[in-house]
């Protein structure tokens, strides 16, 4: 107050460029990826020439995206800068936290990325089944861990979330304290570690500026249900199957697979894993200690059928009905090992993730069809928990940091503006809250905030396979008229010295109509295009006024015909060049010979 | 029983020939489409040479079929017995149950369709677009009609769904009687017309064959919420929201478009309503005087602006986050009259239907990014309530009808399944129960029914535009993989005579890889298409072969740079006929000339 009143017109100064960023005294925090959004979350504090990157995550793409596997941040801002980033640091072990690594590592010189124990175990094994373990030096990390460059002191503090070692971040900037949640929830009854609720209340007392915190379930009213109730739910329903059980979830839910296949030993079954990502993961928990059942309880798929049916347990992948997984595979009969037999029941410990429904429904059926009883969750059966919190723990995530200003971060535009609402009613003023999109960056200044005026460039990058590059927004487009109408290719050769169209114009297509019964709609195709290109050619023109003209004598015909406008591809052939060729290469055979 | 003593040979006969229909003296049931499915309805009874079709439905493809409109049942076997059907019953005015009687009356010769009058109406309009009114004679049918054939007779009462007027079905055969319920649902304090309990229990007293029943919500427990009740909770949202209103629902629920409407009205607010889908609805509605608000109520778009905001309330199509309706195009911007202003509420009255909910939920995150304040359904607004019945209506239905076999219709597996569950819990003993699949036949012979050992042909036909011919199975394979890769076609001229490759291969893409970016890419390819031809071309050689080479010597080779299948499309152009035809077209000139 006194300074202000000492130099007037420093406000003025200020406010003019309040929201410009100073990049020697200013921090500042943006989204590469997560803000609206399920996914790619990578969210970066930047201060003079230090980054801190949390998270390389990858997004699960909608359907419209055909072919694309996944969807990756920008990394063209951190390309630029790479001088610039001193940790990368993962706060858990999901694929929207850590699977961009793999795209991540290949692009930027990363030197460390700092990763709690199980995301290391998983992150280690990607990166070796992909042969890029020299690119980078993994540190593994817990609640008590400490990072210090020059301008930030990091620190960590325990959460729970449907994996284990999850952690939550404190940055301690120059220009204030920041706490990135991860995705957490609260259970007051948790199997595993629990949350260092004296660590979070520690840190509100001392002041955080600004609260990132995960806005999944912003829209989900009252309190989560705690892991133990689910491992409870699952017991109860083990002990009164009396067949063969077959249990799906997800398989980095290591804890929950740790109550599964201790009820099925309780049950007195064996248990027989089943489905890649769920096997590599029983493995490193075991390794890790995670899951502690007894080796003598494990089977091989080999045993299975040398057991009565209830003495067995088997789990697997493809709870989220994916096409390839083992449950997809058992539901149609196409698994190595197992098929359902009568009395069979089929647990899903999961909930469908939203964009799912219709391929678990299709799982589920075809195991009824089969004769298995399934059984899946609902709030009758309680056999699945999310791992994120719902409005009551956000708001006691809220209450114990006490954050000056908050960013509802790791969810959907509306997930986020209903945490801004939570917040809110937990008294933090509206004013306080910003909703950002990715790139908008948030600017720290003296222990506040604002929005800045800048974007950083962000983008979504599609990969397919494992290629990172060459996938463009062009490449979906032709994708998704292919999809639709299929593609008529006309190939024409012409001899460009005389004019002249030397034959009827080829035509092929796929994906259009079915061939058989297209024979004659193609050749009457061929006969138009043949004419528009003869009176075309009467006069000079180049070939792409050729193309045009194929294009514009083609689609409105095969439209008229079909009802369909499939993707007309032409393709010109000069006989010029064709004859040169031939003359070039005759040419040089003489001269070998 | 006397019988079977009298004649004790009969029964080892009927035995081995139990399961065979005669087609003298049976009466056969089969679904051509609805079981195993929610979705294209058609139910046939046929009795030596008559038919009676009940309902013709569309199904809405899942995402996988790429670019189907619709699926519609097979027809085939009713094209070849087209002398035999007596009458088309429909039960009400849904899609799944009138949307493929335009593909059906011009492939069979159908007399007459019997529909209710709601249905008549929406027939009648669909009819009239497509042109094909005079391809049909259409009667209106209410609770009291009747309709008698050579060996039918058939009657309706009553039911309750979610758009007026639908009826269920008594068909009186030589074997027995049959109900076909439609799809209904109780409500026991209903808006509308009611359920006729008491022509229900009469026709179970009279003593009911077997029942058909609707399988939609079989595994959803207790009894479904009253549409009373939904009325009052939007009249309620309506009256707590203070600026401009915008309804989304099913433009085909028309009595809740009624209470939406009336509600606004008792609100103080004028109507405007947009959508094709809905204004159709609504001007049906008014002519059949379903809905009965003051015209002067309605306004159109242009004063919607010369309105204060609590005076206005839009209702709109979108409900579903279909990316055309007025809904998105509101939330995308797109819309010609409408903007979302800041203090606009946006009400669905609506669940999403599965598989929708990626769609609405961009469609709400859009929404709330413009600025409006959206309120969606769940169990604290109740602002929606389903058309089907659940557990308690089902087995209320199977109390009043009390037929003595049972066949769960209109659902998938699970859902057939679990309505047998229920039904056994009512009583009807588990053998009585038939889970049948479309083409599987029921025979009722003399009050008894058992399963058919043939099947009637049945298939998904897959309609693209107006389309009913062309689609088949290879035309979505195709699009599938264009869908995920793209395409490369190849183009090679030769001249067969010489055996000799006239010019370098020309290679185009699409879908495949940016085309920028595969320049080099694709020049490789051409080098080692030319030299694979060129060494088969050593020896002699069909086209067959040579397209085989090059898909053998360019698929390995485009995987390993991208790993990407694209469908690789040799075209060979032989240039022996290309000359042929010059020289032919010289003549033909000279001839001319």
């Amino acid at each position: 107050m006194r300074e202000s009143i000492k130099n007037p017109p420093k406000v003025t100064t200020r406010n003019k460029n309040h929201n410009l960023y100073n990049s020697q005294t200013d921090t500042r925090v943006y989204a590469l990826g997560g803000l609206g959004e399920v996914g790619k979350n990578m969210y970066c504090i930047e201060h003079d020439d230090e980054i801190i990157v949390i998270d390389v995550g990858i997004l699960f793409p909608e359907e419209s995206l055909l072919g694309v596997d996944y969807v990756i941040p920008d990394f063209s801002y951190l390309i630029k800068n790479q001088h610039k980033i001193k940790a990368v640091v993962i706060t858990h072990g999901h694929e929207d936290h850590i699977g961009g690594i793999p795209f991540f590592i290949q692009s930027v010189k990363a030197k460390e990325i700092y990763a709690p124990r199980f995301a290391c175990a998983l992150i280690t094994k990607k990166l070796e089944e992909r042969r890029l373990t020299k690119n980078v030096k993994l540190i593994e990390i817990n609640g008590e861990s400490r990072i210090t460059t020059k301008h930030f002191n990091i620190g960590f503090f325990n959460t729970i979330h449907s994996i284990p070692d999850s952690l939550g971040v404190l940055i301690n900037t120059p220009n204030g304290r920041i706490v990135e949640t991860g995705d957490f929830k609260f259970d007051l009854t948790p199997i595993g570690k629990n949350s260092d609720y004296q660590k979070m209340a520690y840190i509100g007392q001392i002041g955080v500026t600004l609260l990132l915190s995960d806005s999944t379930n912003s829209e989900v009213s009252g309190f989560s249900i705690s892991e133990k109730k689910v491992a409870q739910s699952l017991l109860e329903q083990m002990r009164k199957t009396p067949g063969r059980l077959i249990v799906s979830t997800f398989a980095s839910n290591v804890l929950r697979l740790g109550q599964i296949l201790e009820a099925a030993v309780t049950c007195g079954r064996k248990v027989a894993v089943f489905g890649r990502s769920m096997e590599n993961v029983v493995e490193i928990a075991k390794r890790l200690k995670v899951i502690n059942i007894p080796e003598s309880s494990f089977i091989g798929p080999n045993e299975i059928n040398t057991l009565p049916a209830h003495r067995v347990c088997i789990v697997c992948t493809g709870s989220q009905g994916e096409p390839l997984a083992a449950l997809s595979r058992i539901a149609n009969g196409t698994h190595r090992f197992i098929k359902i037999i009568p009395g069979d029941t089929v647990i899903f410990s999961s909930n469908p993730i939203p964009g799912n429904g219709t391929s678990v429904n299709a799982v589920v059926n075809q195991l009824t069809r089969v004769g298995a009883n399934v059984v899946v969750n609902s709030p009758l059966t309680s056999l699945h928990t999310t791992g994120h919190a719902s409005q009551e723990e956000q708001k006691l995530m809220l209450q114990l940091i006490k954050p000056k200003y908050f960013m509802p971060m790791h969810g959907e535009y509306k997930m986020q503006k209903r945490h801004m609402l939570t917040a809110i009613e937990t008294g933090i003023p509206a004013e306080n809250c910003f909703i950002c999109a990715n790139g908008d960056p948030i600017i720290l200044r003296n222990g506040e905030c604002f929005k800045s005026n800048e974007r950083i460039q962000t983008d979504d990058i599609y990969v397919d396979g494992n290629d990172i590059s060459g996938l463009s927004t062009s490449v979906i487009k032709d994708r998704q008229i292919l999809a639709d109408n299929g593609l008529v290719a006309v190939i024409v050769t012409i001899d460009s010295r005389y004019n002249k169209i030397l034959c009827l114009p080829s035509i092929v297509s796929r994906g259009f109509v079915f061939i058989k019964e297209s024979q004659t709609l193609l050749k009457e195709a061929e006969k138009i295009v043949y004419d528009a290109l003869k009176e075309k050619m009467q006069q000079k023109t180049t070939f792409g006024e050729l193309k045009n003209c194929i294009r514009a004598a083609l689609e409105p015909y095969l439209y008229q015909k079909t009802n369909r406008n499939p993707i007309v591809i032409p393709v010109i052939l000069n006989q010029k060049e064709a004859m040169a060729q031939i003359i070039a290469k005759t040419k040089a055979k003489k001269i070998t010979k």
